[in-house]
């Protein structure tokens, strides 16, 4: 009995674990059960039942399977519906007729190649990424509809009227879900979209700075500790390298890396929306994707700083040549702290949606430092080249232990 | 005229291109058209449409919604679908029964409060990650069973006779689909993962040679122009530092840092899959995802790499400092060409599914190479530390020309 218990309080706790993450999750799923809901009332209010008989199913299917978290996704998948169930009509409609024509025998066997004909276009067409993309669901659902009124044995006129009616209580199904998904606290894409997009620019800049700040708590994102920076943590005065692979900040990274799969689809779905709150109708949602990829660059690079400068706490140096690295750690804590200035900038910009004005001055002082940095190292030629070689020579080093890593898993 | 016949070209020469990425979508189309033709087999013949009447639609939807293109993709459909409409189909009969008890007045309540509280509960079900990777459609399919039947107004022996023809109806759709899936050129998804984990080993090794081999052709991918290697074309005698970032082996990681998602679906997929091959039921596919992550994490580090390798070519040095040059341009060759023998060893042991043995040489060949760098750097602290400060310093200057360019696309 203990560890039933035990297994359903765990159980409760992962479904709060959730909801918590995302509470509109919730909402959502109530929504759902509400759209279901009234989707039923339509078999029990009589005349309605009557007038439409057995399609009503189909607006109970629809509801199933069109109901989608934000109203972009609901709307992609209502009017992918809606259309291709109409084409598909038209065509099946078309089919039947030409299928006549043949007179008793030829009539199924014609049938039976459109069915493969159609089957199999249709099938390959999902393959070209523009139809995967944004036309996916429409595929699947012009087949189901082509192939149920292709092979069906109804007279054609049956076929209209039945195909009329399905269409209608598609319809109904449609707007149920979108009733409750634009009027009952709507889930915009485009405002996920945006607040992504955002949320990965404070991230980049809250590593560079090294630490977490309170503006996230305005964008409503979950309040994650206060660290120190990483300017002072890593090249600061007080610096001390202790359990620097624990610390919070670096790992910050590594979300915005994993982050593509979720942009790609907010912005297929935030191109179906219609104009809400500050964002019009055709709204440049591409470009968060453009952005979204410099973002995930930058990330990859810190990656790669922060397997640096693990490797240089852990070989802890005697102070060998204090001057010189005071100097290096002073350009590096300009370059982070200016650069992240400018990120943060961009990042509010961004979200009040107003022309970055004041960014600039703090990216050309990180330029300037980066820059002045790359200029009085030249000055050395020497020492200059046998740095380069040795960092490619280091980073190969670690490449070697990655492998190594992998040879054991393997060997597992 | 001209142009529109251009578009049709385009067209046609992009669906050619699809079907070339991988022949066997072709195949899949063809198979979907036989598929759905054979299911449309039982509406003309007779007897069996009589017998199950409007039902037979089901077996249709089943066909389209089903078929996959690997045949761990069909059978959890399939089994998903299948399983889903038996308990939802049981739980229904069960609401409808405790409905009637409450009389003619209570019934559609009770059964609008049954049908809300199910629905809300399935659609939060397929937030918790596990069910959303492996029942996503079963939950689906749950949902539209249950409100079909729990919120039809038939009599409950009516409905125990529709669940039957509805399951038989869904079965044979599930059968016609394995039957195509499985005995006409079956594409199996464990196959593909194994393809997919060894093509990826391989391609660690190919950027560390230098080289596109010959051997990938083995492995039926697509040929690739011979390049010559990366120990040679970096560090060798011969190197000519020109045109580097043009070379075809330095972007040949990208694609395994990429491989994530379709990894983590065959990796679902495959799971599903009976004994195929050399593949036993219960093959530890989860091991490939372990090894996939390595891999990602490697190939990130040749990211790191390349961008540190294009610097030094860009910022051609005379000759500084040849003998300690030459000393580490050594060492690097023999970290990667021994590394890359390592990989190309694991990647044949993987292939052919036998344990790696001569592996271990070339790694720990290529593991004393790196600790010897580091040991004969580390003669020299000062030198050492200033180097490591200026690894961190370089690529904290790539980050700030990485957010220079975001700033910049921001800006437009």
């Amino acid at each position: 009995v203990d560890s039933l218990s035990c297994t359903v309080l765990g159980f409760a706790g992962k479904l709060a674990q959730v909801a918590r993450d995302d509470p509109r999750r919730v909402v959502h799923s109530l929504k759902a059960g509400l759209a279901l809901t009234l989707v039923s009332v339509i078999y029990y209010v009589t005349p309605l039942f009557n007038s439409w008989g057995d399609s009503t199913v189909w607006a109970v299917i629809t509801v199933v399977v069109v109901m989608e978290f934000t109203v972009g996704g609901t709307l992609s998948r209502g009017l992918n519906r809606a259309l291709a169930t109409l084409v598909a009509g038209f065509l099946a409609v078309g089919a039947h007729m030409a299928a006549q024509l043949c007179g008793e025998k030829g009539e199924p066997i014609l049938l039976g190649v459109f069915v493969f004909l159609v089957g199999s276009a249709a099938t390959f067409s999902r393959y070209i990424p523009e139809v995967k993309a944004r036309y996916d669901y429409g595929v699947t659902i012009f087949l189901l509809t082509f192939s149920l009124v292709g092979v069906s044995s109804y007279r054609v006129e049956e076929i209209i009227e039945l195909a009329h009616e399905r269409f209608t209580t598609i319809a109904v199904g449609v707007a149920i879900c979108l009733f409750t998904t634009v009027f009952i606290f709507p889930i915009w894409a485009g405002e996920d979209l945006h607040k992504l997009t955002t949320g990965n620019l404070d991230k980049l800049a809250e590593f560079l700075e090294g630490t977490y700040s309170n503006d996230l708590d305005e964008l409503e994102f979950p309040c994650i500790p206060y660290d120190k920076g990483m300017g002072s943590e890593c090249f600061g005065e007080n610096s001390s390298w202790e359990n620097l692979e624990d610390k919070a900040f670096l790992q910050v990274y590594k979300s915005v890396l994993n982050s593509k799969v979720r942009e790609d689809s907010l912005c297929t779905f935030a191109k179906w929306e219609p104009m809400h709150g500050k964002f019009c109708f055709r709204h440049p949602w591409n470009q968060y994707q453009k952005l979204g990829t410099l973002c995930r660059q930058c990330a990859s690079s810190m990656e790669a700083l922060v397997s640096c400068v693990t490797t240089l706490k852990k070989s802890q140096y005697p102070e060998a040549n204090p001057e010189l690295c005071q100097k290096i750690g002073a350009t590096c804590a300009a370059m982070s702290l200016n650069s992240a200035k400018a990120l943060r900038g961009l990042s509010l910009a961004i979200w009040t949606m107003t022309t970055p004005s004041p960014i600039n001055n703090d990216m050309s002082t990180a330029t300037k430092a980066a820059s002045d940095f790359r200029a009085e190292f030249s000055e050395d030629v020497a020492l200059l080249q046998v740095m380069h070689m040795a960092i490619v020579a280091s980073l190969l080093s670690d490449i070697v232990i990655q492998i190594g890593r992998i040879t054991e898993s393997t060997n597992n």
